[in-house]
């Protein structure tokens, strides 16, 4: 569950995220989300947060205004793991 | 209220706000918060956005787990203003 996906993995995982894009530093997949205004920005994070705290695994995040910016890697496996891509879709699922 | 304060006045507010730092780019003050956990941190975050919200004047900020990042400029004046040091005001509140 923790292990640092390989390519192969990497890239099945990758396929069902089109929105998400890989990065270099951390190891990992980022994506940015716009929205009307800060309510509804923030309305997004804070279903995000509470995904996050029951996963047990938490995003680095920011925000201005109604923009999201959102970056999942998995510390403890030196990369990104099988945590990011399930948090990953949930978050997808929270848009849909 | 919008103008971008001068060196004096700059000076007097930050008196008040030990804790903050200026910053250059964007033109404002900053500070890093630690808390125990994730959801101590995003509860932080919730009471924030409330009052920036209710302010219409929100952070520049960012969430790692237990630590948060603000940074508070005011485009609209082109850098520091007083509404930045009234809402650093209202967030140190928060903390008492």
């Amino acid at each position: 569950m923790l292990a640092r996906l390989n390519e192969t993995e990497r890239a099945i995982a990758l396929a069902d995220l089109p929105e998400w894009t890989t990065v270099a530093e951390p190891d990992g997949i980022a994506r940015s989300f716009t929205f009307p205004d800060f309510i509804a920005a923030f309305g997004f994070m804070t279903r995000v947060a509470l995904l996050a705290e029951k996963a047990d695994h938490h995003p680095e995040w920011s925000n201005v205004y109604n923009r999201v910016e959102i970056t999942l890697t998995t510390h403890d496996a030196g990369g990104l793991s099988q945590r990011d891509i399930d948090l990953a879709k949930g978050i997808e699922a929270l848009l849909r």
